[in-house]
């Protein structure tokens, strides 16, 4: 699993039938990489999560037809940007 | 999943069976690394779109049996160059 | 199988259903970049493992349903920085 | 899927089973890093293709028990040192 | 399939079951990062490789079960330094 900051929403109109009145955050990683993962745990933005990605992403969706490459995982309860710096 | 901005379509006449008739895309990131994605939602040039990767491609392909890695997944309602830049 | 160093344990107490209970550390690679995998072997900060990704890691976490995409899959015997440095 | 520059023939005499008999390709990507895909296209050498990945590799394969995680799913008609760099 | 080179034997006491008894070697690719495979086809430290990965690493071990992302699928036969930088 990767950690990521949770960045803003991410609103698409018009999307795939299964990724359908999913929330979606654009995440970073600590280079300020952006992605997307799918969020069924309600995290906020300037959370730090962890998200998991691989098939694992659509079950911890809730739902295998879920078509999600990367889905948040959990809130990390202590994690600040100097843990990203070790 | 990834934000990619589509650059053009792709015209390979030699092509794999589950790929035959398939819109193809040459989509890049912010980087300006090329990947291609499987498109059933009908993007057109400069969109920004999010895709999907891993099995999840093939599901949000609408068919498991077709044989991509990469197919967009929704047109980003809001994205420009300088969300890319944070 | 990629080669870490455990780093430490990862507190998350909102976290998805199936990693409940599960333990989680945060490991490092060569590099000093963090990921965090799921350890059914028990071991401690300063170890030496390989770890396991891919869809192999729900299979090595002991349950498929196990939504884990990097699993621990041993602790090196033998191993220390200059083992990364070749 | 990415695209590759098939650069030659890969010979293995000692081969896993099912990789026994297929055609194997060095191909690079734009920066020049090697990998060796699967195809059953018929490429050659200096063609520019498109490669299929992940699962969906194995299905490009015409077999599921192909043990590929790279497969050529298309020689691309329009493509060319420049169309690399946009 | 990535092109690796044999580096040496690995050693791990503490191992996940599936992964018991079988041969694992560290591997390194041409920029000289290391990596794990289980090796069912016996190949030697100083030989060039190719390595299969994704879920096709499980089919390529033997047994599906088995817990690994990455396999040694045969020995190259004609390959040096040389031919890594083309």
């Amino acid at each position: 699993m990767q950690i990521h900051r949770v960045v803003r929403d991410l609103v698409t109109t018009k999307r795939n039938y299964w990724l359908a009145a999913k929330a979606l955050r654009v995440v970073e990683d600590e280079g300020g990489n952006l992605e997307v993962a799918l969020d069924p745990v309600g995290a906020k933005p300037g959370d730090y999560v962890i998200t998991i990605g691989i098939s694992a992403a659509r079950l911890a969706a809730g739902n295998p037809n879920i078509t999600t490459d990367l889905t948040i995982g959990g809130i990390i309860d202590h994690w600040s940007e100097e843990s990203w710096r070790n």
